[in-house]
């Protein structure tokens, strides 16, 4: 697999990670299968959603916040019981096809690090299955 | 991959697709592996649950409504920031072991594709790798 | 596949699987790929999250119960409508790296069965991938 460095700059963010991605597809020796994207990390996620837009990210980033707000009472005492759940919310992992060397994405969608306690120097962890045309 | 074309009724339901998905793999030349399903797109996203009673699906849609409301005040100026939030909720994929090529779900488990700003004219994308017997 | 029992104590809890996990990965005669599990359950979902403080799980669970209160007005007249959106809110799947036997995780992360409706006797699927290294 391949590891791949990110680094984040705020607490919460959505980190567009799409063309991180794309470099590593064209690294892989595989052309047509499955890029499998992984986040290795508890207190961030991956998401797919929309690129062209950046306040779409902004608002995903306030609602998650009023759901799972960061000051409530929680048992973990670290402070980042929220950035945890966020994670869980997210999910750890992105599956997106891959044709012909390219990441298979709809028109509007761009890939992204959910980072949830930032600052921090993170990693993505990013394989490619190959899919049999037979 | 397939592409499959998608009729949403309305501005957020779950639309049950698992026939949809089966018939996908039954075209396949695969039999045994995995089923991916991708959705390509930014305002829906996809979802396993119950198959049975479709007032489960009723609440899934009403309380995903009460989690991330339509009339908040977004940063976001199109009017539907809540259906960017519910897709990253839901997640854009799905993966479905298929064995002698049936799609193997548990007893009450359907497949929904999750509208969030219908009705529209959609599209989900399907995959199949083969898993090594050896 | 695999399927792999498991019994569950509470009605809402996350149960650490990711030795049963392993040890499937052991049984398998893939060492290289990608470890697939599965929920077949519509009350019950799979998350990868914090291994070492056991108060993240509670916070996890509390803070969920938050999102989707049980004791709602829901359409779904069983009770458990609550668990069902959970379901969605965690998903039904996940997928892992599978690396000269083991599985790639990061330092800190876990993998949990997200019991919604127990206790019960649950199960949850594996398949394993083989990646090619062309």
């Amino acid at each position: 697999m391949q590891r791949i460095g990110i680094k984040t700059k705020n607490r919460a963010e959505l980190v567009d990670i799409t063309e991180t991605i794309q470099s590593a597809a064209s690294r892989a020796k595989i052309r047509d299968g499955v890029c499998l994207v992984f986040c290795p990390h508890t207190t961030a996620g991956l998401t797919i959603n929309e690129n062209a837009d950046p306040s779409v990210r902004e608002d995903i980033v306030a609602s998650l916040n009023r759901m799972v707000p960061a000051d409530r009472a929680y048992a973990h005492s670290e402070g980042n019981s929220d950035s945890h759940i966020k994670a869980s919310v997210f999910g750890s992992s992105l599956q997106i096809f891959l044709e012909e060397g390219r990441l298979c994405l709809g028109r509007w969608q761009g890939v992204y690090f959910c980072e949830g306690d930032g600052p921090r120097s993170r990693e993505v962890w990013v394989k490619f299955i190959a899919s049999e045309m037979r």
